[in-house]
């Protein structure tokens, strides 16, 4: 099963691609799509070019998104709203459900404590993936949400099946 | 010429479709592209494909979009933002540049005041087309928006200019 997680942002824009086979996961592929200060339109439009083609390359079987909030004042949340809406407008349109987690629950997941600084992302996303060349902070972010994606799909897998396990038993019981 | 105005909106998102001739301003047509709760990424490919046919059936020279300004907390304000990018993603993706009005430009221009009521903007905009069915108050909105571009158009030269480029198109297609 191939992930694709995205970091949402109007000027830089990370997605990561990995493969789950079981509990391995490979790195496939990060990058960033990228928009100049300029137009507001054009620049939406330039990000849901680029990360269209991102889909259509790798052809993602699932994505997730993070679910930023920012703190600081209304405008910059309304941009990132914007970016945000293209990067959950793509996987959709390709037919994808998207995930979305929040940023503690990322960090939970890939460090291991919700409250990790962003270089220990980094690190834990450089030492999973050794020898991959990572885009930038923004592509190991987005390379964080699809291991926590990853991780979260295959516990809902085991979900799944244990409890058609138990179905089958209490059929046969 | 033709101008599409969008009032953008997770929910209901408004759009209304005006003539411009002159200093003549005619009722095209006007709704609400909906989106029900739900799975976020499926709510915006919901709204893009409505408002995808509105241009693919109206075939607008011109778009504006609401510059939204949200005083609520940051959840909204980033639910705004993710409509709004869908907003300005269609009419960019059809080849249109898209105008940006302050919520009291819009007022300014459609009734006269910057701060006026809500049922003012309303009013003013069943006052100039009368006999048009308006879909509601987001529709209304969108329509105030469409007048407020067309205004902006005629008074610069990129009335002019969007005349050509459409004259143009009409004798290359």
């Amino acid at each position: 099963m191939r992930v694709l997680g995205i970091d949402p942002g109007l000027r830089n824009l990370g997605w990561g691609v990995i493969d789950v086979a079981g509990s391995r996961l490979t790195h496939v592929a990060n990058g960033i799509c990228h928009s100049e200060p300029g137009d507001l339109a054009q620049r939406l439009l330039a990000l849901h070019s680029q990360l269209t083609e991102v889909l259509r390359l790798y052809q993602p079987d699932a994505a997730a998104v993070e679910q930023t909030f920012v703190n600081k004042d209304a405008v910059s949340t309304l941009k990132l709203g914007q970016a945000r809406g293209i990067a959950l407008l793509v996987p959709a349109q390709a037919g994808l459900t998207v995930g979305e987690y929040a940023p503690n629950a990322i960090k939970k997941c890939v460090v291991g404590v919700g409250h990790a600084a962003k270089q220990q992302v980094d690190h834990m996303v450089r030492f999973q993936f050794p020898g991959a060349v990572i885009a930038g902070p923004d592509a190991a972010d987005a390379l964080a949400i699809a291991i926590c994606h990853a991780h979260h799909l295959q516990s809902s897998d085991r979900l799944l099946a244990a409890v058609k396990r138990a179905d089958v038993q209490r059929a046969a019981g």
